[in-house]
């Protein structure tokens, strides 16, 4: 039983096999269990399990999915790891208190997707976009990549070790605020992807949205909908004005 | 620079070069530069370059010796990283603590090595018994063997991110309390090993230490005198003890 079952590892496009037999033992290390595989470049082999050293469970019971939009389906919370001083600047967490958010959303049900990009070059900044939160693990400015599964192992630390402090003093603190009602019926990710993607074609209908260049207004949009963690009501009054719009627009 | 210059990582009878490449990887990714190696079983190799990935500078600047002994020589806290349950009792830390611990003894000009074991097996019993503190990273009871190099992030990210609230904070937190006085004149291991070796013949000459089991005897003194934090002036108490012992022993 996973210390978070409402936990989900997403690698996305991890490129060595052996990288995801690290993450399985760092995972398995710190009894963190859900693993999720987004278009590996290669099978898992003999290097993977070895790595994992044991931990063959986790990355037997890996979801392996595709594409991203899959992986984040059921998700509430969508956490993306990566370095500081992105160019735009988004809710950011440190590993702790990526531990104390992702504990809060336990206790309230939501489910939590925290995404590791590849080896090389992390998520890209459409990936980062769909994140409700980016968590930074601070390191050396001048010599900041992590090795994936040591990246894992930290963020996994903070949780198990969040268990071990709750333990000793009887509660987790509540220092952090998130800007995120985790009690509130919060809309899934797939619900917000459509309704991102219905915004897109309707403020083309009503050619808002140049054609040449429509990326910087989508991802400013999802920017702003992504820090108020949309509910579900907000969300399906949020379409029903696209769909009155539209109507306006095919008149 | 060093954010802990007064740290050495000290890696005993570490058996893959490529596992060195991944710690020194660590260390440069939370800025702690000082790495020593205690008789490797093979020679640093392209797996070990490979694995540092650029951190060939800690690699090249390690310092190389033979034994624990060597590698303690100029050392006033030694802290050995273990699983928890080990039959000795121990004064034990965990990583969080071992940072503040760190802190405080950089803040009064004292030296701290914290030791890794092997890959397969640890550290030995003997050498758990040189050190004053233990830590132990909080781990699945059921899967508790850490990667290497994975150990060694945790305890480095510890180190990084209390710098990190500090400079948040402007204050280091002073919630622990580990029973050592770091701005005392800490007696160096070097000079304690000559005081149990000392303290060992003594008692071998005044015929109170059994030499067909002589060991259990010494690791409870090392425990006693490893927990009190020996300063020079009281060592040098004891040895003027011992002296005086061993003349009344000729006698």
């Amino acid at each position: 039983m996973s210390l978070y079952p409402n936990l989900k590892i997403v690698l996305v496009n991890t490129t060595l096999p052996a990288n995801i037999g690290s993450v399985a033992r760092a995972m398995k290390n710190m009894e963190i269990e859900q693993l999720c595989l987004v278009a590996p470049a290669r099978p898992l082999d003999e290097n993977a399990f070895n790595r994992s050293a044991g931990a063959l469970d986790i990355l037997d019971n890996a979801q392996r999915v595709a594409t991203l939009d899959e992986a984040l389906v059921d998700q509430h919370i969508v956490i993306g790891t990566s370095a500081r001083n992105r160019k735009l600047p988004w809710p950011m967490l440190n590993p702790r208190e990526c531990a104390v958010l992702t504990h809060k959303a336990k206790l309230e049900g939501k489910n939590v997707a925290i995404l590791f990009g590849r080896e090389d070059r992390g998520l890209t900044n459409d990936e980062l976009q769909r994140c409700n939160f980016h968590v930074t693990i601070p390191s050396n400015e001048a010599f900041s990549s992590l090795n994936l599964s040591a990246a894992v192992q930290v963020i996994c630390y903070e949780m198990k070790m969040l268990m071990e402090m709750q333990l000793g003093e009887g509660r987790v603190s509540t220092v952090f605020d998130f800007n995120v009602d985790l009690a509130a019926d919060l809309a899934s990710q797939e619900n917000i992807e459509l309704f991102y993607e219905h915004l897109e074609s309707t403020l083309s209908s009503i050619e808002f949205l140049d054609k040449n260049n429509p990326r910087q207004l989508m991802n400013r949009l999802r920017r702003l909908y992504n820090r108020s963690h949309l509910e579900v009501i907000e969300l399906n009054i949020l379409r029903g004005i696209l769909t009155a719009v539209d109507k306006k627009a095919g008149e």
